[in-house]
């Protein structure tokens, strides 16, 4: 009972979270046909400073961080952060009529971390007097920057096997335009369709292997990912902590309310393609997280065993691998990989998701904790 | 003689408020043929800043209130805001070359609130220990915005109906440069040109009747409204406060600023057009706060008999229409109607009706306050 | 050795300041191939943010000083501004292959003043108890804005200069094409090629001089000036502390930032021009902020003698002379001289000329001074 009522709680709360309000409001004034738009150059301009801020507040994480005695935690949550993008492009992807693009892009912001989860996770441990590392927190980005890079790379390797060898060649605004054009064709499982593209494709098998590591440097060189891996190096190598802490966090939370506004109107003139599968996201979203709390759960087991990694820590690493993020993901994913829809990977996140995670995970992995503290 | 001492004190320090300076700032570089500009896309996107912000106070204030006490009051405040708009409609929108959308533009800025003349009477009122309803001030947004949107679609019903049936079917562009174009001969006071317009739209009189509520809604699903009124819906169903009182409201002064700037170096392009006609705006804006105030404390009055509302409220509910906004209403009169000229409506406001509310209003309506409740 | 300490230590600090750290940044992710980019409505709002800053901080602190007192000293520093401008010219611009740009920029730079190290000198002298007026640190303006003010003014007349007669109806895209084709040919060398165009000036010589205050207008009314004059005079004449509080300054540090993320992604597609000349600039760079401070030293004595201006404040306008801007300069000389290097000017300053400024002219002005007041 205490579970269903911290759940449906958290729903509620969610709902009236700025947040997902925006994204809501968003939805509902393009539903009514209002000429509201926020202008291109301030929306790349707020993508640019949420990806900086999610990159510096890592990299200043990591530097303050014990590097030496979390190595082991610190790989583990590297290896779940991919993982769970990868546990994602081969179920929810694979799913009836789930496209694969906004699969991936789920599987993306369910491997990142949501930070008010992991504090709540905080506040419990404390309240119930069990005791982790004081570096613990800093997992975060661990687990977090990886994952988005993981799931941005893959979007952009499956994409691009979609293209034949002559769309190679093609425009920037062309290369988009195939994007979404094979992200439907995905959708409406015509296989037959891109049929047409694939001889060529298949005549250059070995073609098609050493094109992986360019689709990841051009990943890596995107906008998106060029901001997160900025912030992420000035935040580890020099002291950006002043302007940190006077500009990037503070703007943070309010031009992520206007992206969310941006996202709930383009959201609802896509939300047609959602109707049909939206039960695989629900399923996805509740049983998603607690699997990959689990897996993260056992793979602290092991740093438990080989490194005396705290329970504490442990929970935490199984509560960020459980989280999903409500925050620096979306702008990430929505400049990473711009054919996915965000309706498809904020609803499941942030309407499910974190409300599963709170209410489901914090007392789950709790339990399991306090149960192997006791033997 | 205090009357006019502080009416002067008032006078003077406006001229030093940042909101006025940087009208005047910009209008003397424009004069100066600076080149300096300010990006469409920056412009645009302040204006969205500015009216989801006020939007949002107005929602969180009415959500935080007692609606079910201040119904009475509440709808008074409605019906003063609109009654505004119309008054200015019939008496200075009809004086000789006085620009009709110029007019409703100024009705809309003295129909609005200011936030800085309530808060000085609220001063006043504890000095004097005159005792009022806490929620008082919440009354606020049920004058100021009715007021606006009403400017906005009277402005935009009387625009339609200047436009003969061809025009309908005008791009956006076009349609702009009507606007200027009918405001321009509206000016000159030349009726015989619009009358190539006419003839047809006369032949339609029933057609222009049901025409009223599309240019109603086009109004509200215009940018402007739309942001507005976003930010109402949101300030009232959800829980914005932690990012209105981190991002929107410290911002809000300032992008302020920078939009005055901007409406100050078109002012000046546009200053010409006043020379003729601006001692009627003048008078209405030494005649209009006081008759504007007098109405409303008589329907104070009647709430004050009819459910004991406050004499303390019936002078705040007096002083918020005798008030004119110098805040709220620009940015939301500048989208909302972009043919009328920001220096008849913004000079009026802030040089003449804001000295005139705070030196004569405040004092007048606490006076007669007093004077009725000795009695 | 202290000296030296003092040196090194600030130069690694430099190094990791949010300044110099995106400035790297940006050059790093240029040199990658990364495709981030900022949209240029953002950039222009940028500059503008920081313009005005400036000059409505520089017009508060001239309000709020003593006017008639600090009249001497205020002169001198004006004429010390000046006179770092010609230096600058008649030196580091007359070095082999140097382009004359580049060097009024970086001139501009070092005439410039850098508020942190006027703050260290400040802190210096008290822990020293050496007295100094109070309205010694409202110098700064004095000397900071018309530094550069001057630069860009000679910058416009040396460009102006190049240009033949006809090329004065070009349009203004092909105008700064001209100027980046002319600083190219100046910086090659090669006066034959620039030759061609000479003739009909030569023949014009009487006309070439009335040109000269058209081109100090034309400077004035441009963006940058326009809005650092805009800012000074709303700062002198109305009342802009709340918005300069809650707005502009917050938000510098921060934009100031982003700026130099921009600024270094350019300099590295301009980083070659500078290979040849480097160790110019690093001459410049070391022994110009010691001159100028000796220089400002210097008349700092005659205020001395002729007004009884403390040896703390000749110290402070010394120091002041001797420090060259990070954070006002780079943005003004960014818009005001679009054809300079970034990294000529800003690299020459932040590197070099401000750990000189701390490092070694702190302690030798102050030791100077203590000797003139023992004696």
């Amino acid at each position: 009972m205490d579970f269903l009522s911290y759940f449906l709680m958290d729903f509620v709360s969610q709902l009236q979270s700025p947040t997902l309000g925006f994204l809501i409001g968003g939805m509902v004034i393009a539903a009514l046909g209002s000429e509201l738009q926020i202008p291109d150059a301030i929306y790349k301009f707020i993508v640019f400073m949420l990806l900086i801020k999610v990159g510096l507040s890592g990299g200043i994480a990591i530097r303050n961080a014990n590097l030496a005695e979390m190595l082991l935690p610190a790989l583990f949550a590297v290896v779940t952060g991919i993982l769970i993008v990868f546990i994602g492009r081969y179920t929810l992807a694979k799913l009836p009529k789930v496209r694969v693009v906004d699969a991936i892009a789920t599987a993306g912001l369910f491997g990142a971390v949501s930070g008010s989860t992991m504090a709540a996770a905080l506040t419990v441990l404390e309240e119930q007097g069990i005791e982790y590392e004081a570096w613990a927190a800093a997992l975060y980005p661990f687990m977090d920057i990886p994952a988005l890079v993981t799931a941005i790379v893959v979007a952009s390797i499956y994409l691009s096997k979609k293209r034949n060898a002559a769309e190679k060649y093609l425009s920037k605004e062309e290369y988009y335009g195939k994007q979404e054009y094979y992200g439907d064709q995905d959708y409406y499982g015509d296989q037959r369709i891109t049929a047409g593209g694939y001889p060529r494709e298949e005549g250059g098998t070995a073609g098609k292997r050493v094109r992986i590591w360019p689709i990841v440097k051009e990943s890596l060189q995107g906008s998106a990912l060029s901001a997160l891996l900025l912030g992420l190096v000035l935040g580890l190598l020099t002291r950006p902590e002043s302007v940190y802490e006077s500009f990037y966090d503070p703007l943070f939370r309010g031009l992520l309310s206007i992206l969310m506004l941006i996202m709930g109107m383009e959201a609802w003139s896509r939300l047609g393609e959602l109707r049909k599968v939206a039960q695989w996201y629900a399923v996805y979203a509740v049983v998603g997280p607690l699997v990959h709390g689990f897996i993260a759960f056992a793979l602290g087991m092991i740093a438990h065993y080989a490194t005396g990694f705290s329970f504490g820590g442990v929970v935490i690493l199984a509560v960020i691998a459980c989280s999903s993020s409500d925050i620096s993901g979306p702008p990430t994913l929505r400049a990473g990989i711009p054919s996915a829809n965000p309706s498809a990977y904020i609803g499941a996140s942030t309407a499910i998701g974190t409300p599963v995670a709170i209410g489901l995970g914090i007392p789950l992995y709790i339990g399991l904790a306090q149960a192997l503290m006791g033997s």
